[in-house]
């Protein structure tokens, strides 16, 4: 056990054991900051997905840096928040499963959501939901302008879900989601501008106009008329985020700190790190995560608790025992795989957060 | 609400919502007793990876048929099923990362494990363990012949670590792991034979002459000297193992239950099973799962939470609303997204059963 490693390395390994998903607090907190200035400087409201770090303690440092509220993917991640105090909620999918187990109502009795919908079938849900809780629904209209997810593909869809929301005691329209690729942007405005019509024609203000995706913050402020902005790999950044130039290696807080477990092979490696602690999500990226002591060393297969080493182009390749620091390609999945994240300072262990809201399927 | 639904799916979604992840008993326990029953015929034991599961139930299910112990990939899988009185234990992987962190003495104190180790560097750690646990390590020698993951190269190299075990008290050598890909079954028996011959000059018995993999049941009794055999994902088998030709629709005992939650255009829809249910292990097949209802509906893509459809191969396509099932690519990965499993048996709902030994990093 002769290595000469850091003592963070160290003391990570002693206490926990590798892989371990470690991130820096002292980041996080120029992320969020950062985040936050972005919006108020193009004037929308910051609404953070929460899908990237699952963890009420991480809400609240985003609320208390300036954020409205958040944004959930799923009614359990909504669940955890609201029983941590979070109220101002938006959820940005259509609950179907969720609506129809009985626990859309449940929660609905206990703090107002906003939900989302693109078909009649979510609002018929959603306003039996409403009925049960005895509390009207805020619904947003799920427009989509070219990612071909979910959302309506006309504002002419929009608009008679709209109509159907007006004749439903039990539901409010509250405004639109869109999620514009980053080059979607021009037909976003004309979308807008379209519902913004057939809206006043039926008595309606916009309401809140709210666009995603961190690498939208390229973009933000372009949408004449949107007022909130829901990003959320920016609280920890990742391999994508440094491709596509919102980050650097500085911005991320999230790494998995791995022991090379095996040289079998002079050229080749394995990590203790696999497919179910960075996950297979590829992000559309060659390889699986950015080893940062050997940037030269590629990850180029997983086994589920093996991360396959290519170390051909290494000059300074990684001995057994060596612990590294891994930048996954998608920090939001790699989180969900842990339960908790062991949260440094200054290079010190500070705390282990729990991740809460890991692994809600619905 | 009008769907004409079967009244399992109507239970599930109505007690659990969507997705919810499902395994039928039925098929379950037909699977075990395959496995056990190719083990039987080929005269080796069987040493099922609780990897798959992850569950102490479901691994006594595996012994009460006849199962001679268990193999984990992770001491924290180990530390589960021995707290449930599970006690002949191999842990098919390199453990460096657990036994610096003092775990793998704690389990060792409680429970003689046999571990594995391909290097100076896992030898070194194990002896340490055995050390502060006050109890010598059985050591297994990990053995490469063609997956170049772990495990030595040459016969040379694993006798010289056997020759290590030996100069080391704390050490017991009592045999030989490999992982064969299905076609490489020729050199492995190449690989054992040499071993073999050159225990016996060291004065040992060649020992657990352990096998691995489902897809190698095609192969089992092939290895002339083998005693063991482990495979994982027979329980439940997946997509990948249909593609294999080792299993059949019939014989896929886990399924993921979804909603079809928007259908925006007219040759796409989104289920609300994506990444975060189902992963984005392809395990080499086109497509994300096979969904049984549909299967010329094309699972192209996942986000987290969206499962993106191609329907223009669909005759039939399915609505908002409708509820299918999905047999995934990868068993393993998507068990290991999920805190419980639904159990079926006779087309009833009879159980949860926690997955206790989900997402053990260490």
């Amino acid at each position: 056990m002769n290595r000469n490693i850091s003592a963070l390395k160290t003391s990570i390994i002693e206490n926990f054991g590798t892989p371990c998903a470690v991130i820096d607090l002292d980041v996080v907190d120029r992320n969020i900051k950062r985040a936050q200035t972005l919006c108020d400087n193009a004037g929308v409201k910051n609404r953070p997905h929460i899908k990237t770090h699952k963890s009420p303690l991480l809400a609240k440092m985003q609320i208390a840096a300036g954020a409205q509220g958040i944004t959930c993917q799923k009614l359990g991640e909504a669940e955890v928040m609201a029983n941590n105090g979070i109220t101002d909620i938006v959820i940005a999918t259509n609950l179907i499963g969720a609506a129809r187990s009985g626990r859309l109502a449940s929660l609905q009795r206990r703090v107002p959501l906003k939900v989302c919908s693109d078909s009649l079938f979510s609002l018929a849900a959603y306003s039996d939901a409403a009925r049960e809780a005895e509390r009207p629904l805020d619904v947003m209209i799920e427009c989509d302008t070219g990612q071909k997810r979910a959302g309506v593909e006309t504002p002419r869809e929009a608009l008679a879900l709209v109509q159907i929301i007006k004749n439903d005691p039990m539901l409010n329209f509250v405004g639109m989601l869109f999620y514009p690729s980053k080059d979607s942007w021009p037909e976003t405005q004309i979308f807008l501008d379209e519902m913004v019509k057939g809206l006043t024609s039926l008595g309606y203000q916009p309401g809140i106009v709210s666009t995603g995706g961190t690498p939208n913050f390229a973009n933000i402020g372009k949408l004449l008329g949107a007022t909130e902005h829901r990003a959320g790999t920016c609280i920890f950044n990742d391999r994508m985020m440094i491709e596509d130039g919102f980050a650097t290696q500085e911005n991320c807080a999230f790494g998995v700190y791995s022991s090379v477990v095996s040289r079998g092979g002079a050229q080749r490696g394995i990590l203790d790190a696999g497919s179910k602690t960075l996950t297979s999500d590829t992000g559309g990226l060659q390889g699986f995560g950015l080893i940062l002591e050997h940037p030269d060393a590629r990850i180029h297969k997983f086994a589920e608790e093996h991360g396959f080493l290519d170390l051909s182009e290494c000059a300074n390749k990684p001995l057994v025992g060596d612990i590294v620091r891994v930048i996954p390609n998608h920090v939001c999945v790699a989180v969900n795989m842990v339960d908790q994240l062991v949260a440094v300072r200054g290079g010190q262990i500070i705390d282990v957060i729990p991740i809460e809201a890991r692994g809600m399927l619905v």
